[in-house]
Order: structure tokens, then sequence, then C-alpha cells
């Protein structure tokens, strides 16, 4: 049971978060805070929270469980802003989609990895941003991915476990390298390709044409590209490292299918459509992943 | 009213036309067609089909409408085994979603191109092929794009455009190299996009792992990855010109992308991903298209 939580974002994440865990009667009092006074006195208006602050030190005073919902890039300040008025008892997590920043982030502040602090990447994201997209049971058979690093203490790693298992999660460890490298592959690569994709085509001078005989797959292959640009310039940012190898690695193979095109290489073509299409069957029936990509 | 109908390649495509054609009591006789007897036996079982011939020549005898729904690469050859017994009363359309290369084998075959002939395009195929995967009103408010040229008979294009709004189908004309222009930008490209995503994380050594974290954005993303190899490798040489110019387009974007990642230029990644968005929410409110891309 959690008695005070802080949640710093009230978006999507944040929110629906709050929400579950009021509505299941597993924490007493939610207090948010954000930059954004409006989104706050909404997220009161619709039983999200039960108060608010927009000062980040005020908003954690006594708080037993912090959560920090914001982009990426916003981390390294949370982290400076809650120092001073963090209770002892207090955990905190995030859901961040990129783990190795947001270690640095806390590193930077408090010259180690703090014990109370557990990193941590819900993949239940969508398209849509702010409290107003917040829903009921946003995470029942959803993953979470949490990544302890040594310093992290095992009390608290269990009370952010707890917390997630509570509102339908399936959690998860991993290290948070490898959560960025597996991350950068499965998500932001495929973001990466879906932005691209939409920005050649809405740039070709026929380009409303092309988008009217588009049909259900290319919907579909799309869609990923409605993402919230800010969230994504700071994953960009953020997950760098892993990112820029994934995505020279599609490039080359890439180069190489078009040249394979070029020369009327078909039994090339075949060999890379034969192995996708067999690996792309196998993912399918393992019947991985429910939710959102994030 | 069709009298006879000569279904040539009785698989998703050609099988869900005569279904509906037949349970409209738009056609009296189906006739089909194919070098595989299993699956035309299998489609007289379905009743799909009323009767069956795995020779071209004596297939179409006596036919008024016959449909090609037979792999790109097999349409030379099945212009010449029509060539001898086709009924002077016949209009024949095919259903290849490459036009010019469609208009190339039949000038080969037939030296000018036939005013019987009318190209067409149904943008409604889906992961699935043979007979097994056809269905009832497969073609309702999907997009059938005809593309006839100069020589085209106007009574063979009205009757072709009849046959697909009898099965619901919205007909569209088009112009056949910017059909395979437009086909190449919204459909062949994504596949190719989706076939290099999924064979690369398939080929990375942890492959098992990666699509374990892969959720529902990534699920929707390569789900045209499952596509029939057979028929993308026909498309790809079908269509290599066209396919070739959006390629290119996208690989140099792509390089530039990953140039803006590797500097960490956030004011390049953002501008992309808020064009992109911006391109693709009004893709997605103009409700275009249903169906699955082909």
């Amino acid at each position: 049971m959690i008695d005070k939580l802080c949640i710093i974002g009230v978006g999507l994440i944040g929110g629906s978060l709050a929400r579950d865990l009021k509505r299941l009667g597993a924490c007493r009092e939610v207090v948010g805070c954000s930059r954004n006074r409006d989104n706050l006195q909404r997220a009161l208006e619709l039983g999200v929270i039960d108060s608010f602050s927009t000062d980040i030190a005020r908003a954690v005073e006594g708080a037993d469980m912090v959560v920090l919902a914001v982009p990426l890039e916003a981390m390294q300040s949370v982290f400076q802003g809650i120092n001073e008025t963090l209770s002892p008892q207090a955990v905190v997590t995030d859901a961040g989609s990129s783990k190795c920043s947001v270690l640095r982030a806390a590193e930077a502040v408090f010259s180690t990895i703090p014990a109370w602090f557990v990193p941590g990447h819900p993949i239940a994201g969508a398209e849509k941003s702010g409290v107003e997209a917040s829903v009921d049971d946003l995470f029942v058979d959803h993953r979470v991915i949490l990544t302890p690093v040594e310093e992290t203490g095992s009390d608290a790693l269990e009370r952010v476990r707890a917390m997630w298992l509570r509102v339908g999660a399936e959690v998860i460890e991993m290290e948070p390298h490898h959560h960025d490298e597996v991350l950068a592959a499965t998500s932001h690569l495929p973001h990466m390709l879906a932005y691209t994709l939409v920005d050649v085509l809405g740039r070709m001078h026929d380009r409303v044409e092309i988008f009217r005989y588009a049909a259900g797959g290319f919907r579909d292959f799309t869609r990923i590209a409605s993402s919230d640009p800010h969230m994504w310039h700071d994953v960009c940012l953020a997950n760098r490292d892993a990112m820029i190898g994934v995505l020279e690695n599609f490039s080359g193979d890439l180069e190489q299918l078009i040249a394979a095109v070029k020369r009327g290489d078909g039994d090339y073509l075949f060999e890379v459509f034969t192995r996708a299409k067999a690996f792309r069957d196998r993912f399918n029936q393992n019947g991985s992943g429910s939710g959102t990509d994030n």
C-alpha cells in the first residue's frame, strides 16, 4: 500500500498509473506535479489526482512513492528538483524509454545512483499524450521493464515491482544497456522508418494523391508516425548510441536490397523476403506483446 | 451479366471475385484455371468454381470474361496461352500490382495492346494466398484501379468496370505509369522496409529476445513482412523502375536522419517528426483506404 503517491508528469503514463492505483485502493493519496497548470487542473477535475503543485520540491514532500513520467530531456532537472525535499522513506522510479541516459542524469545530480531509485520503462505508450489520454487498465498484460543497477536497493526494487504488478503489468528485469539496445531495435528504429517514410511521401509533389491511394497496410505501417515529435526528439538524443548501431545496420541492408532491385537479382530478394516472413510468422505465433510500442 | 467467367489463378483475389459474382448472380458459370490441380480441386469443393482445367487454352474457350489473377512473372506466358482460343467476344483483365510490366507482356505477345484487354489492380490483397484465403465481399469499399491505354476498347473498359462495381468496389482510372509510381510509394516501398527491418532484427544474435520485447506498434509495423515472398519477388522485378526512385529517395532521407542523430541535431529531428506527424494525421482524417495493401 502506497501512502502518498507523487506523479511528476501527469500524462498518458503518469495519469493512467494514478487512475489505476486509486481505483484499486492501492494508494491513499495522489499528488500531481508538472509545469503545465492547465493539465494539472484538468487531472484534478477528472479525479486522476487529489491535489497538485507546480513546484517539484513541494510536491514530493512526504511522498513514499514518486514516479517520474516526464520527457527524457527533463529527467536531470527533475532529479535536481526533488533532491532537497525527498523523504528518506521515498522510493523513486521513472517511465523513460531510454535507461542509460536516465541513469546518467541521476548520477550527474547525486554523484552516484541512489539506492532509492529504480529505473523503469512501461511498454505502454500510444500516439496520444496529456492527461486526457489517460485510461483505466492501460498496463494490464503490458510489460514493464525494470533496469536495476548494483546500487539499487532491494527494498526499493520490490516496492516498485509490487506497484506495477498491482496494475496488472508483467514485470521484467533487464540490464540498462541491453534495454536500450532492444528498444532501439524494436521500437526506436521502426519509429524512425515510419517518420522518414511519411515525410518522404508527404514531400513528393503529388502528395495528396499518393495518400489518397494508400490502403490499410499503409495505415498500419505508418500509424506510429503520429507519435509525439517532442518525445521522439528526446528519445533520439537520449538513446543515440544504441540507435546509431541499428540505424546503420538497417541502412546497410537497405542499400544491398536497392542494389539487388537495380541488378534484377530475384534470388537475393526472394531470400530476404522468405527469411523475414519466417521471422515474422514465428513472432506472431509466440503472441508476444499486446500493447502499443513506446 | 457475365455468361462464362474464366478465372486464371484461383487464389485470394481470383477466388474471392468468383465467389462474389456467383453469389450475386452476376455470372452463369465459372471456370477455374491454374497449374495447381490440388488448388483447383479445393476451389471446386468450396463451390468457388463450377469446373476447371489446367490447360489455359481450353479454359478460356467460350468465356466472355477472363480474369488473370496470376503472379506478375506468369502474365506473358498466360497471354501466350489464351492467344489461340480466346473468343472474339471476350474481355480480359488482370489483377497485377504493377501495370507497365503487364502491358509490356501483352505487347510482347500480341505486338500491340489488344482492345479487349483492360489492365486492372484491385487494392485488396492480404498476407494470405490460395483459394482457402478467398472470402465473400473482399472488394466492398476497396479501390480497383483500371489503367486503360489508347488502344483499350471503351466497351471492354465498361464491362470490366461494371464487374468490379457489382462486387462493391470503388473503380478508379489512372495512367499506367502513374499507377506504378503511386503504388511503389504507398505499397512497394513500405513492404521493402518491413521485410528489411524484420530481416535485420531476425539476424541479430539475440533475436529471440528482441522479438520477445517487441510490442503492438512493432506488430502493426511489420505485419506486411508476412506477405508472400514469391509475389513480392515478382513485384520488385516488374516494377523495378518506379521502385528504384522511391527507394533511393527514402534511403537518402534516412542517411540524413542518421547523420542528424549522430551529431545530436535535435532541431532537424524535431522538424522531420513534426512534418511527418502532420502528414499522417491529415491522411488519417481523410479516412483513406480501408483495405489491406497489395
